[in-house]
């Protein structure tokens, strides 16, 4: 009965500030008659209708991710794994609505029809621009951990994000309150959880989890073209049915997971991560470290953790985009789209170090270290191809070589 | 064969109605020149395009129902029916596209990806204002019984709809001619249905159903600020594969069915139901019975039936809104939105009492009475935070304690 | 490791084509600020969003397809392939979201939630209007071959396409280079794909395949009110795991296959397939005739074909509606609607003959021939009643008599 009290105090938070919203001189949502302002439809990467007061606004949209991908590996990893075959797959296949409506509040509705089902997505409502606390959001959505998992799948660098993603606890079904402000160089954001499945739910033994990140931007100039993000993310979970699993592909959709704890007995879990980034006009940097460490009623506490860095360039002169509302980044222009007065579109050169260590006696993963050689062609804002390079070494075990190519597009 | 005869007969019928309406004096659908109206975008509750003349709508919108649930219940509860878990559920999440074209046609095609699949919610076309016979509809959609399952779930007064819902045909593939006029004070409608699954398809040895429903308001003043509304619908069916199974939940989504009568034979079932409802002011009261006797070569013809009333009550002073095209209750907004100048949003208190018999000997499904007390609070138009406590009592058996927290969102 | 080369040599030539477009006088793509052009939202046969450029559009939209059919049957088909039951079935129930974009990108996420899952239908994206090559497509999306199966089902003739429909690889992932001009009197395709699952992924063992088109009208008059249309596709294709089947329903959507290979060995199949179409004013004919040639490593290289002649005759005047950028049929609209001012909506009569022989030594797949009769009743551009009555004849067997009866809406 944990969970009741924790809503009665996201309710009794919400009821407290909306008496203090009372006093406001220009209270938010003052002028909320959507009659007054029809919507305007317009592109700006996607499909947009906002009021004239920006009181109103929707959006549909969704993104096509298509991937094909050749292996070749060691027969060593045949035996340990099976054999990975080439293939193609479509990595994610989303439509979505989402809406701010009565000026503050929001929701988003989005479904992967990738594999067949509706997995949930961002699934959620809020109420924004709340006195003191800031914004609150309740349904399915990522948990606040991870730079890289913070990204939108549309941004990332590389086809996968890295290994050590394994820890990020993405979407799960919760309450948030956090901050954004675009004017800010902090953003902060706390949860409470539920393990759920791909579709929102849990209904089994299970403790709540809380999470937590802060990120802060100490040098930020240039309208983005020059960062420095910092962000540190905690989050302590009590799993389902006490059993947790980690387990990770070389870092392509089309692949059996060559890394696996299998399921093992903990009654917590603590996640830590840390991020850093640089941006330096078209040059940029990424790395950040996840730790896991286990509580079980047994004596062995295993540890297991995960790192990667890597570097991007755009040889035609764009730079990474960065969301300061988000702390992540965000979609990047080219200056030239693809086939208007000879552009190229922009191209991106990319290199990423990557490693997993899910060994610590006596839970036996598996220990997996990634080099991955890239380039993304941003045919317009919206359509990119990425083609990756990866060697993935099993250690212990053998090595795969990887290609695997993207056609992305998103509205 | 009996099918063909009938859609036959709505063919006919509708190629007659049409010959009448050629005398119509101002036919409907007589200047269909979409070019003439580009679409208005606006908000009302929802995403909605329109051209000056009226004769072609959309909207695209969906709704997302996000339940917390906790229950504690006795030992026998675990040892009849299992253990109940606390959880976290979606128990709706929807996309639609509907419209209304070329004057007098409208369709809709509406899909729920709860649980991760596409279960069909109201996929039909149909035909409107025919002269005499009124309106077609053909598809998958709600059968005409039961004031409560023809009250949105939007709109509904508790989280679940009560006990004797288990009745309630609700949607199938079928044909139903019905009248709807915001004018009139009575609505009917008739349709053949087959029972289809989730999807809306069939294919199994089965009759067909026929469901009727009449409803009127003999009192109805200050635009539904006062009315009395009463209604009778009935429903004759050829269960698939002639055999029938009833089985409930104790008014929460995320739970075991407490009730439960197996399958059974059954040739013939007959469904009654009877409904009344009172909106006085903020004040209201609603209250069904219906009744399901069946008939099955064996000697034995099982009866078995369920009963609520509820009250409800708007302590900032609305009254529940009700539409007569529908005969049925619809969207109450808040006088005032939470946030805006210091408003809270509409609360409303409800209360409920709520009872299912699904024992008839030979057939022991159990006996359940609930009883519920609650709180709604409407944020906005669109936004709705639902808090139920539940005291389910299964007879003979034993008592649960459920408290359920519903967010919701419609767009 | 064939399949990086060709999407290496694709994007070489996309690369090598812009190049050349550098020199372009009116480059495409040329003025592409879509702040300069909000979206105008209108009607035209469904949801359709364009700046005044039209350098950016978007449709939203779906269809409806709901299928009522009745069966009787010899007791040979029974003993044979099973008894067939009457019932209900939504054919398909779709939904999408399309574009246009920055000029010459398009896009395209259609997805068909019959059945409760989310198929894969058209989703890709592409790039239009290169010089010489003219435009490149790449994702899930239709072989270019069969005019019947390119024919959307929205504007088929019959509520299922012909027998030998079996041999159509339909909806693959692959990469496909076409022109598509509204002034050439030519069309012309050729591309790659997989043999994927129904969402779109492959990663078994499996050769790709090549598939192309071309189409021509050597008579071409009165806005396609006169015409001829003549087409020839070829397929290479090394079927996934070195196996394939061929297996046919009676024309009918809910029906057990009739006819059924089996799995066979199969290392190559060679697929040609010719196409003829005559439209005369309101009288049009249409038939295609197409073979697979199978190779296998043992001796028998099993060959099997089937055909198909129709007509269709439109007691109202109308013509069946023709693509010339697709090489296709297209939608056909009523003179005047359903309901306005008397008006019937269009009629159409059709008649047809279709035959499939999965029979050769040692593989008995069996041999069925289906005679066709069937009224189409377009009420207006959208929305069309479709009845079928279907004379099953299944080789040394029996027959099938079935009534169906589809009521279909596109938006």
């Amino acid at each position: 009965m944990r969970m009741p009290a924790m809503a009665m105090m996201i309710l009794t938070a919400l009821w407290t500030m909306q008496a203090a919203n009372a006093q406001d001189e220009k209270p938010p949502g003052s002028s909320q008659n959507p009659q007054n302002g029809d919507f305007r439809a317009f592109w700006k990467e996607g499909l947009n209708f906002e009021t004239a007061d920006k009181h109103f606004r929707m959006k549909i949209g969704g993104r096509i991710h298509n991937d094909w991908v050749w292996v070749s590996h060691d027969d060593s990893i045949t035996t340990a794994i099976g054999d990975q075959e080439d293939g193609t797959l479509f990595r994610r296949a989303r439509l979505y609505a989402s809406g701010d409506i009565y000026e503050n509040f929001f929701f988003k509705a989005q479904f992967d029809f990738a594999g067949g089902d509706a997995d949930f997505k961002d699934v959620y409502l809020g109420v924004k621009k709340l006195p003191t606390i800031g914004n609150v959001k309740i349904g399915q959505f990522k948990e606040p951990f991870s730079l890289e998992e913070l990204t939108s799948s549309n941004y990332i660098t590389f086809l996968e994000r890295s290994l050590p993603n394994v820890f990020a606890p993405t979407r799960n079904t919760g309450g948030m309150v956090y901050n954004t402000a675009a004017e800010d160089r902090v953003t902060w954001a706390v949860g409470v959880f539920r393990d759920t499945d791909d579709f929102g739910n849990a209904s089994v033994e299970g403790e709540s989890a809380v999470t937590a990140r802060v990120t802060g931007l100490p040098w930020y100039e240039d309208n983005g073209g020059q960062l420095v993000h910092v962000g540190l993310a905690g989050s302590l979970r009590g799993p389902n049915d006490d059993a947790l699993r980690f387990r990770q592909r070389p870092e392509v959709g089309l692949s059996d997971r060559f890394v696996d704890t299998g399921n093992f007995e903990a009654d917590r879990v603590t996640l830590i991560g840390v991020e850093g980034a640089l941006v330096y006009g078209s040059f940029s940097l990424q790395t950040e470290y996840m730790i896991a460490s286990v509580d079980s009623e047994p004596a062995t506490d295993p540890s297991f953790s995960g790192f990667y860095v890597y570097a991007s360039y755009f040889v035609t002169g764009e730079h990474r985009g960065y969301s300061k509302t988000e702390g992540a980044f965000s979609r990047t222009k080219p200056k030239e789209n693809f086939g208007v007065k000879g552009g190229l579109g922009a191209i991106e050169l990319t290199l990423r170090f990557s490693m997993l260590d899910l060994e610590d006696d006596p839970i036996l993963g598996g220990e997996l270290t990634d080099i991955t050689a890239g380039v993304n062609w941003y045919l317009n804002p919206n359509f990119r191809v990425m083609l990756n390079y990866i060697l993935a070494d099993l250690d212990n075990v053998g090595d795969a070589d990887i290609l695997a190519l993207r056609f992305q597009a998103d509205f």
